[in-house]
């Protein structure tokens, strides 16, 4: 079966598991977890902030974020289809009690007028509006990047607002290693930012929210209280410093693989491509087919691929560690089968 | 001062302050307070709801809705400048935890296709949908009527969807009175319904939540949570009842004084009509006179009328039972003056 | 019938009816109802705070006293029967999101000691301290008075920690009265302080909080959110002005209504006094008469009083401005009768 | 370094570090990880529940059950020195807006007629009482045992009005091999239990929440919002299924050691034992010292022994896999030093 539902499916490689096998560990609720304290030194340094927070997930590094930075009853700014939105179950209303403010974006990017215009003035029927949140690589728009034009752009509206940034960076080295940037590249638009070590970088568990000092304070309080203070975390950590440190330049195989399935599909009658991938991210329409997204998902399952559906008539494609050129070419083959 | 801002800032009549100081009243949180009883009784029949529940504002009212449907961690459809999130603080996400998914809607109709993508399919990583609220009139369309067509049209949607639907009806008496229609003829296609006595009804104060037995109950308890089970309240619910059995018809001369102003301006040079009024508020674009909003009221009000900034290059005048014909002339003449 | 439930059942002076039905009022949303800024500057200066706000309830006042205090995730310090913790409905966690840290009192005073004990320290598992409730008079412990030294001694302790107090004195005036002192006495031993304008005071809805400039504009803005922004509010901001000119002193005479009850209760026998009354609250042992508190209060109704069942045998009647010296007479008489 | 701290800081085993390395795993989102749904299958078994999740903390398991069972605005009945009441920061109230309701108890123990009297009844002041929580073994009174008669005793009050009862069992494996009886007699008393993998049972991170499907169902979507959705889990679950099969009867060990610690303490002038130890854990007065809890704890230190504070003048000892006899022996000689 070749899985290209999505790059979460990567099981942690041998040296992982090795590196695992082996780690020096402590509570780390006590701070004595010494593999967990040096991801962190790591990963702060890779991403140009003060203080780096081992967490769970992509979901609970974005949470924190959210609870940290704002208070009941504020506003932030969000991109309409962003993860944070749209994938999080309502988690920034239920959880930090903050309303969103959707802003629809062209390939992942928020027009900085847009921007500008949705965050709230002073009045006492509005919201204060605590938080903008921009996600880089866009996941539902087919893993596009966002460019540094545009969030230098609003990151100067929300500087002169004063106005904190946070990017939902899951997928941000596939943006670093697309752009031949460095992540802190990106960072340095943004006061926060949480990116996975699972995913493309391979590993089981595990993701990172980098900030100043006291903001990762009060998001390792919250952390506690959500139950995301683990004791001996470097089982977790060891696999981290491996996807940080040997992991991240390995993702351009996935972007080569994205693009060779785009290209594929391109030329394939009946299915059309949504966007050109950018990164590991291929959304295709399929409604000429004529065939639902269960349907067609069952078929190319029965043929040995999966996928995810991804919106009416839309299907997404994730390439990954997981999947090599040979398993991209078959998966073209039954694809063009089903088509 | 000829103050067009808002219809909240109509003052009670000689009548409601008479019915006030002879009011027979009793303590509400026993549910003793005879007056309240009766316009609850008299508001539930007239919306065609099982029972009724006096509340201190719109915004209550909403919330209670919100409260009483919800659970944290759903999301709502709301129409993207509708009052319940735009002007309410984000006080559905602050106190019942949940998360507006906004749909853009056209003279304040949202489109049923969209309200039926808005709603969330099951999925680990998606909330529950679990109201869908209109608003009718529609405040920031400029007081614009929801159809008959459309409101069915959406509800036979979320019936199908098993979820409720709320109508914001803080202005829905204009929206009857316009059409010539009978409250219960629009409340049938909702599930709950919340209606001022205060804006064109004229009272001081209060607004009335409709609904089922059951969810109405929920409400005056988180009613009693939020403050706002009040004692001897009857002192507000006889100026209610003149609302509703006296004041209602009347809104037909605020259409009239609305279309009066709007014929006006949209014959002025350099200032032009938002929108054709169909009740009692009028929109106008300033843009061209070169002026800031700050600009143009602060001139309008030195020379003795009020009117209120309703976005860039936006004015809002609102018509009500303080304005008369011979304030509307003279508001024409010092507007065409300002421009 | 003769109804010695509660003082929240007195009905409006018809005094206050006419300052009602004569009331000067404006949209107090935009700040411009008069009659409610002349009792808001009339109650900050007597309760000797900068700024005060007037609200719908006590429950409204003290929860906003806790949502402009305090997070998500803190802690409070309140008297183990506190009406805050006890009556209004799990209000704290449900809007401020706040953990109740109980203290059991003795005649609703805590402990300083306990109270001190009950302050968190810097700990990852613990919740931070951010505000601690006293009651004055103290409900559930019979109307008694916590006095000056007690509460001087907690809000040193407070100060000590910088925590805010916050009085909720639903009946402060009525431990003013019974001391001889001032309102202001008792309030320089707190930030922020609630009290109700109906009960003793008479009106028909309506209570004042009071603080600083800040804290009052945060919580104005949470009222907003709540529902309590009110419109021509005047019509109730005039009685609240009587209430505070004119019925304060008055509270002496419910005192000594209820010292003759309890009088008279002492020396019945089947049931006795729980406490001396030092107010207008009198509690009352049933156990002895194997009546269930049902049974009691029935039989008492059906002779023509009124009370209400306070926890497993107890008994509680409250004096008020709606019973006169003949009632309680009468009362006396159909206890008796009842015991 | 001896470390008495709590048996939280055990390092994994390494047969666990084997099974780590060696286990199959998928992704947990998609339920896809054989070894979770592996793990998770023994759990609910041992349990004698329906269904189990895993989840990376105690405190998430129990917050879980919490959101899972109850809704804004309840209140649950918690002992007043419970893990989830004292230890959680507030998190009970932040996440799921629900009130605790602490009754004191002994040795662990709520009184039963406590408990019925702590469950409101319905009234628009009060709350509603939606869950009710046990602690075994009790942390604070020094892992004692609540026996069977007691929650028997609670759980048919319980039942009998109708509220499900949630086992904090962090430690319930102690109970179950002090008292030489099985896990599911425990749980038959409960309605949905949380275990800890760690602490005793040596893994390095992860628990069990158990309970019926509907109840884990809603739990499993809360865990989500709680960034507690893991991708390949199997890597902490492989270390959670040896804790379950080959680790519990070992616990005995522990007990001997705390048991042994207790009576050398005992004989120790100067200190004293504040309970006998009926699990692990072994709490010391150290009043009589005159030394400050953090004096008498850094002179332990220095010497080679770690304990924490446990409040004034009291000093926790948690005896666990990662100390042996000998190291008991030498931290009774370095204790009897310092005393």
């Amino acid at each position: 079966m070749i899985d290209l539902r999505s790059d979460t499916v990567t099981k942690p490689t041998q040296k992982m598991r090795k590196a695992i096998f082996e780690a020096t560990v402590g509570d780390d609720v006590y701070g004595e977890d010494p593999t967990i304290n040096k991801l962190e030194e790591l990963a702060a340094d890779m991403l140009g902030k003060e203080n780096a927070l081992f967490v769970t997930s992509g979901t609970q590094g974005n949470q924190l974020a959210v609870l940290a930075n704002c208070s009941p009853g504020d506003e932030i700014v969000v991109e309409s289809e962003s993860h944070i939105f749209f994938y999080e179950g309502a988690a920034i209303s239920a959880l930090a009690g903050v309303q969103p403010r959707v802003v629809s974006g062209q390939n992942g990017e928020m027009k900085p007028l847009d921007v500008r215009n949705a965050i709230r003035s002073q009045d006492i029927h509005f919201p204060d509006t605590s938080l903008i949140c921009l996600e880089n690589t866009h996941n539902r728009s087919g893993g596009s990047i966002v460019s540094f034009d545009n969030m230098k752009a609003i990151y100067d509206i929300a500087q002169t607002a004063s106005i904190p940034v946070h990017i939902d960076g899951a997928r941000l080295f596939n943006a670093v290693v697309a752009s031949h940037k460095k992540a802190a590249d990106y960072t340095q638009y943004c006061d926060s930012v949480q990116i996975c070590l699972s995913k493309g970088l391979g590993s089981p568990v595990g993701s990172i929210l980098a900030g100043n000092k006291q903001m990762i304070q009060k998001a390792r309080k919250w952390r506690k209280r959500l139950g995301g203070g683990l004791r001996q975390a470097g089982i977790l950590g060891a696999s981290g410093i491996i996807s940080l440190t040997e992991m991240v330049d390995r993702l351009q195989e996935d972007h080569v693989k994205a693009l060779r399935l785009a290209d594929a599909i391109e030329n394939m009658e009946g299915i059309s491509l949504v966007n050109k991938p950018e990164t590991n991210i291929v959304i295709v329409n399929i409604e000429k087919t004529h065939k639902s997204n269960e349907e067609f998902l069952e078929e190319l399952k029965k043929k040995g691929v999966l996928a995810v559906s991804f919106g009416e008539g839309l299907i997404r494609f994730t390439t990954h560690y997981d999947v090599d050129s040979n398993d991209i070419e078959q998966a073209i083959d039954i694809i063009s089968k089903v088509v």
